[in-house]
């Protein structure tokens, strides 16, 4: 398992919206992030909109390359889109650039 | 066990060395770190010093109370304090102000 973390730039006008749709994601898109190797997934907010996702996968590349197959996800990722500040990618999910693990501690 | 997310600002021109020194964390700081329930810990660093934190503990304020009564955490802290920008609180370990989780998938 790799652990991974990587930051995102939310919407300061969208904050309390995107907390909302974050306590009720689909089942279905749930699933699909299992499926695809996403464990222990957490996803931290502060107050300026800093987004910090943490998860633990066995290759994070996979993970997002797995997800692309999935219509659930397209669906996810168009409805998120907006959320966002400007993105490198194409969507979120495509934007998550894993930041360098500096220090670990089991 | 709860999970902690935190983010500090490391100084752009001090982050090859704080790289280095986190790569060799003097054994007695990891064995009060463990003592006082700080697991699956993780630090990860952006280029521009953005350092995230993450944790697993039962109770975050105890595990930073915890260190506070280390002889070690003392020193290390005095050593570590020079490598960020302006803390809040007196040293790193005490600036660390918990993220909101907002999504969580086991």
């Amino acid at each position: 398992m790799r652990r991974v973390c990587f930051v995102l730039q939310v919407k300061r006008d969208r904050l309390v919206e995107y907390r909302i749709r974050h306590r009720a994601v689909w089942p279905e898109m749930l699933a699909a992030l299992s499926r695809h190797g996403w464990r222990n997934y957490s996803l931290f907010l502060r107050d300026d909109g800093l987004l910090v996702g943490y998860c633990e996968t066995p290759d994070f590349s996979q993970a997002v390359a797995g997800m692309q197959d999935e219509e659930v996800n397209a669906r996810w990722q168009r409805e998120m889109g907006g959320f966002f500040e400007s993105l490198p990618g194409a969507a979120a999910d495509t934007s998550m650039r894993p930041l360098e693990e500096v220090f670990h501690l089991e």
